[in-house]
C-alpha cells in the first residue's frame, strides 16, 4: 500500500556516546561506545527496527579540539573510521541506510570512490557520502600541510572531486559483465568507460577496479550551510544535513536550497532537507526536564567554554566575564553557517556566554526538545508540515537510554499520525529516500571497442 | 596443552574466483565472488573451521593490466576494498586473521593508521597490515602522476611510512582512558603522545584519533623479494610473504632473510616465512592432473601472453615465436624478485614461451603441486622442516572446489602428522603466530603533562 502522503524521513546521527558532551557520565550510558563494534550494532539494529531511514556517522581525520585539559573531559577524541564501521554494521543489519562522511580535502577522489563504491556493495545499495570540505587545522597538519585550504578553494576542489568519483563509479557499465563462461569473455570491453580526468585539482585516468554501485551512485548528503556549501548541495546533493535554531530559520534555509535546487534544473522534491534535532524525551516534559538537568550537572566548564572557541573559529573568550554577554564575533573562514546560528541564538535570547555554552554543548546549534512525547512530535510536524524540513537527523544526548526514549515514545506516535513507515518498502537507501537510481552520466569517456 | 614441537601457520590468499586465472570458467566455480561478500563469508568460515591462521587480500588502487581483449577475459579488474571487505568478514568470523594490503606509495599514513587500526578494534586484535609499494603505473595515473615512483624511493618512504603508522598507534598508551564517570575524566592527558614527525616523506603531527590497537600495533606483513625489499622486511615484518619455485630457492631465501632480521637484532624465530603454495589436490594424483588439464583448457592464449607480459615489467612477446625459447628480459623497476624467478624458471626446464605463460598462468611463480593429499602434504612438510618455510600462503586454483579439496584432504592430514593445530589457542593473530605483542616504542613524543 502507497504512503497517504509525503511521510518524514529520519537518519540516526550516530556520534560516539551520546550528542550531549557530558552524556557518557550518565549512570546508565555506554561509556565504552567509542570503541565498541558490539555497542555500535545493538544500536544500528535498534534504529533498524524503528525503520530509520538511515544511521549517520560524522568524521575527522584528527583529534579536532586539543584543548587537552577541556578534551580530557569528552569521548570524541577516539573514533572508529567510518567506512570500516558501515561495512561491518551492513553485515548485522538488512535494511538501513549507512551514510558515513568523507572529506574532499585530505583525500583522493579514487580512494573514496572506491570506499563508498565497496559499502554500497557489501551493503546491497544502502551506502551514503556526505561530502565535507573539512574546516579545522589539526586535519591539515597530519597531511603535510600547515594550514587548511581557504574556504573557496576547498569548495572548488569538492565541485571536482564529485566530478571525479562519479566518473569513477561509472567506469563499467551496469550489464558489462556477462560472466560467461563458454565463451570465456568475463565483461563487455566495449562498456569499459575510461574517464581520463584533468583539471587543476585531479588527474585521475580511471577505470575504477569495481563494478558499478547496486544504486549507481551511492546517495550523495551535504551539509555545508555557506553560500559555497549550498551551491554545492544545489548541484550534487540528495539529502541535506542543515542547522537551524528557529522555524523560521529552518524555513528560510528550506525555501533557499529548494530554490537553488530548481534553479540547476534538477526535481526539488527529490532533494530531502534534514536538521539536527536534540530530543530528550520522557513520559512527561517534567521527568525529561529532570534528565536534562542531570546532564547538565555533569558538563564541566572547561569543556562548554572549549567547545564554544572551537565552534567559533577559535575565538578566545577568556579575557570575557563568563557570565557577561557574548562579545562581537569576528567572521571566521570555518563552519561559517553554524557561526552565524550561534551568534544570533545568544543575541535572540540575550544570552550570557555561560548561558550559551550551556546551550552549545547540547545541540551544538541543533534545535532542541525537552519534553514529552507528543511535545517532541508536535515539534518535528510542525516544522515537517511547515516548510522547515523533510525529515530529521536525530542527535539522542545519551546512548542507549536517550535513544531508546526516541524509539519507544516518539517514533510510534509518528507513525499513528500516519507521519512515518511503519515497514521498510524498499531495501535500497534511494528506496527509503524516494530517489530515483542515477543511469550513467554521459561525459568525455574514451569507450574501448570489443 | 602446549603443541609438541615447531607448527605450520597457513594463510587462505582469497583472490577473487581463484588463482587459476581461468578458475571461474570451470563448471562448479563462482563466477559472481568478486562483488558477492557472502561468498567471501563462506569461504572465511571455511578457512577459520580449519584453523587457518589468516585470510589475506591483495590490492591495487587500479586495474593493473590494461591489455583489454585479454583482460575481458579475466575476473581481476574489479575487487572490494579490503579494508572494507575486511570490516565486515570481522563480524562473521570470531578467531581467524584478517590481513589487507596496504599501498605506502598512494596513500597518506594517518589513512592507513586509521583503517587498520580501526579494523583491529573491530576483530579484537586479528588485524594485519601487507605492506607494498606497488609497482604499476596504472595505479601512479589514478593519482596525478605522469609514472610511479622510482623503486628506491618507493622503498624509502615505506620505512618512514611505517614508522609513522608505528607512532601514530602509539598516539595514546595503552591505559589512557580512565573513563571515569565520577571525576569525568575521560582519559588521562599525561598518556596522550604526539607525534609531530617531519622528514623529507611526511609531516604528521598526530595525535591519531583511535585508542592504541588491540595488538599494540597490527602485524606487520612484507612480501617484496628486491635487496631492498628484504631489508625493509628485515627490520619491520613479522610475517613474510615470499614467492619460491623450488625447496632451495626457498632455502637461499629463508636463510638470508632470518639472518637480516637477526642482523637488525631482532629474534629470528619471531619472524615467519610463509611462501606462496597453490596445490591442485584430489583422492589421486590422476584426478589432480586431470583437473589441471579441465582448468588449463579455459585457458585463452591471449590471456596468458597478457599476464605474462605484465609479471615481466611489460615484455612485448609478439615478436617472438610463442613455441620458441624465452628471450633475454632486461631488468626492470617492477617485481625485481618475480622476475627473476619466472626467467630461472623458464631456463631450469627449458621451456617455451607457451610452456612458460602456461605454468606462469597458474600460480604466478609461485610454487605448485598438483598431486594427492599425500603428496601436497609432503611438499609442505619437506619444506616446513627442510628450512624453506614457516608456513604457507595457499592459493587454491577455484572457489569452492579448489579450496574444499584443500580443507578436506590436506588440512586433516597436516593436523595427524602433527604440523598443524586441530584448535585455536589463542583469540589474536599474534597469538596464533606466536608474536609478542609490541609495547609503545619509545621515540620523540611531546608527552603532555595532565
Amino acid at each position: 500500500m502507497l504512503p497517504p502522503h509525503r511521510q518524514l524521513h529520519l537518519g540516526l546521527f550516530l556520534l560516539s556516546t551520546g550528542h550531549h558532551i557530558a552524556g557518557w557520565r550518565a549512570a546508565d550510558a555506554w561509556a565504552g561506545m567509542p570503541m565498541d563494534f558490539g555497542i555500535y550494532a545493538q544500536v544500528a539494529k535498534l534504529a533498524e527496527a524503528s525503520c530509520f531511514d538511515m544511521v549517520f556517522l560524522a568524521d575527522n581525520n584528527c583529534v579536532p579540539q586539543t584543548d587537552w585539559p577541556a578534551v580530557r573531559r569528552t569521548t570524541r577524541e577516539h573514533i572508529l573510521e567510518p567506512i570500516a564501521l558501515l561495512s561491518a554494521l551492513a553485515v548485522v543489519t538488512q535494511r538501513i541506510g549507512l551514510v558515513a562522511t568523507g572529506s574532499t580535502t585530505y583525500s583522493e577522489p579514487y580512494h573514496v570512490a572506491r570506499s563508498f563504491g565497496t559499502l554500497d556493495h557489501l551493503s546491497r545499495g544502502r551506502a551514503g557520502w556526505n561530502i565535507v570540505t573539512t574546516s579545522n587545522a589539526n586535519e591539515a597538519w597530519n597531511f603535510g600541510r600547515d594550514a587548511h585550504l581557504a574556504h573557496a578553494d576547498r569548495y572548488r576542489r569538492a565541485a571536482s572531486f564529485v566530478d571525479v568519483a562519479k566518473g569513477l563509479w561509472d567506469s563499467f557499465d551496469d550489464d558489462a559483465f556477462l560472466k560467461d563462461k563458454a565463451s570465456g569473455i568475463y565483461f563487455d570491453a566495449g562498456k569499459l568507460n575510461i574517464l581520463d580526468h584533468q583539471d587543476e585539482h585531479f588527474s585521475v585516468r580511471g577505470p575504477l577496479n569495481l563494478s558499478r554501485p547496486p544504486q549507481g551512485y551511492p546517495v550523495l548528503v551535504q551539509a555545508g550551510g555557506s553560500d559555497a556549501g549550498r551551491d554545492l548541495a544545489a548541484r550534487q546533493a540528495e539529502v541535506i544535513f542543515s542547522v537551524s535554531q528557529t522555524l523560521p530559520e529552518a524555513q528560510a534555509f528550506y525555501a533557499d536550497i529548494k530554490a537553488r535546487v530548481a534553479g540547476q534544473g534538477r526535481d526539488a522534491a527529490a532533494v530531502k532537507v534534514m536538521p539536527g534535532f536534540f530530543p530528550v524525551v520522557a513520559p512527561s516534559r517534567a521527568e525529561a526536564e529532570d534528565q536534562m538537568a542531570v546532564l547538565q550537572k555533569l558538563l564541566h566548564p572547561d569543556v562548554g567554554l572549549s567547545l564554544l572557541s572551537f565552534l567559533t573559529g577559535g575565538f578566545d573568550f577568556t579575557p570575557y566575564d563568563v557570565d557577561g554577554p557574548l562579545p562581537e564575533l569576528p567572521d571566521t573562514d570555518v563552519g561559517k553557517a553554524r557561526l552565524r546560528v550561534i551568534a544570533d541564538l545568544a543575541r535572540r535570547e540575550n544570552l550570557s556566554i555561560r548561558q550559551l555554552y550551556e546551550r552549545i554543548a547540547v545541540s551544538r546549534g541543533h534545535s532542541m526538545v525537552v519534553g514529552s512525547a507528543e511535545e517532541v512530535a508536535d515539534h518535528m510536524q510542525e516544522w515537517f508540515e511547515g516548510g522547515g524540513a523533510d525529515g530529521f537527523n536525530v542527535m539522542p544526548p545519551t546512548f542507549p537510554a536517550g535513544f531508546e526514549a526516541f524509539t519507544n515514545l516518539v517514533v510510534p506516535l509518528l507513525q499513528r499520525r500516519g507521519l512515518f513507515r511503519t515497514a521498510y518498502s524498499g531495501s535500497t537507501l534511494r528506496d527509503h529516500l524516494g530517489l530515483p537510481r542515477p543511469p550513467r552520466e554521459a561525459r568525455g569517456h574514451v569507450a574501448l571497442s570489443d
